[in-house]
């Protein structure tokens, strides 16, 4: 899998890529990361990316020159997808980061201030993701969130690969509270039913713990997981 | 505003906060970001922090010791909060982004591997926090989504305050489309009305933009604007 991120701020995506595990998912050629700053390929004499809106408004608008003409040096490999990080994208899921995680190639526009010129949209034509409904100085926190999440697909990019299947929402729910030493922490024990060896026993309890935590926190999630076992 | 970050990774934190508009932020006092690693309170000799899960299964489980001593060591001011970031948790909006923008301290847990020993949430009682529904190495990006979010809402952060009332979701819909230099741009145009210097005509046009947009991407936010508005 191959990264490009198109920012103003490389920085912040090498740093974070260059700690725990991306770094040894870097080091193990499972994936490879390459920045792009559209500042590098602005045509303005003052290297300026962005101007004021034209109607009027607070806050700056990135100019479409420098994203455009970078995005078109980047190198496409084959079964590539272009993604651009915006609140108005089709919101992040384990679903959606599952099919990302097929792809060759992810190409990520991170935006900044107040937005992109729409003729950015308009010329590339990206896959517009969002990671919540909330409002970030800029794209790059999404990218990373997108990166870290897809990579944990990838085989290679965990020590242990099963580990991942264990997540959270892995089977739509989320995931059962878990122990580990010691038995007595500060008069907290560890349920009996982990103790015993019995798996039997220990999937169930798992099961239901995970059923009865996603009812009462994320009704919706559960709403969903019932819809889909009641059709099978 | 003072974070708090409890983090076996505090360079993910401190990088990221040392760029852009958060750099900026740090500078002008408006908040004080420090980060709290388990692993130096951890009473392990190894200095270990994680450990095997009761009842098997892979990955590693975060020990209740060390997060709950180095979450003890922290320094508690008045009008406090302590989230845990965790795919369990509620999920992050905009509302959510305000009513944390409140307090005077946030102090924030970040898991790793396979998420925390279950004796953490019975004794800290963290309010727990999701960015999305879908999984990460870590709690770090999370965080640092909540205080790029966070840092937005508190007055000094941004260079035009007014520039954050303007994002998306600011009025419960997606962002109208932004144009800026130049009007022609290969050919793609910069909307005539934007031009003509009205700004009843402009304010029109973009509310159009907004609704027509937040309807076509996300119906999920449209219906609840609308629901919304007719009860006014």
């Amino acid at each position: 899998m191959r990264f490009d991120v198109l920012t103003l701020f490389p920085e912040i995506i090498t740093n974070y890529c260059d700690v725990s595990i991306m770094k040894r998912a870097k080091e193990s050629d499972v994936f490879s990361l390459n920045t792009v700053n559209p500042r590098d390929y602005t045509l303005d004499k003052h290297k300026k990316v962005d101007d004021t809106p034209y109607g009027g408004g607070a806050g700056m608008v990135l100019m479409a020159q420098p994203y455009v003409d970078a995005y078109e040096a980047v190198e496409k490999l084959e079964n590539s997808i272009t993604v651009m990080l915006t609140p108005q994208g089709e919101p992040l899921t384990e679903q959606l980061v599952l099919s990302l995680a097929k792809y060759n190639q992810i190409i990520m526009l991170c935006g900044h201030y107040e937005g992109f010129d729409e003729r950015i949209r308009d010329i590339i034509k990206p896959k517009e993701i969002s990671i919540g409904d909330f409002v970030l100085t800029g794209g790059e926190l999404p990218a990373l969130c997108l990166i870290d999440a897809v990579s944990r697909k990838i085989e290679g990019t965990l020590g242990k690969i099963v580990s991942a299947e264990e997540d959270s929402f892995s089977n739509g729910l989320l995931e059962y509270p878990q122990y580990t030493k010691p038995r007595d922490y500060r008069g907290y024990l560890v349920p009996e039913v982990l103790l015993n060896g019995n798996h039997k026993e220990i999937n169930k309890y798992r099961y239901e713990q995970q059923i009865e935590r996603t009812k009462a926190k994320r009704p919706d999630l559960y709403q969903a997981f019932f819809d889909r076992n009641s059709q099978k």
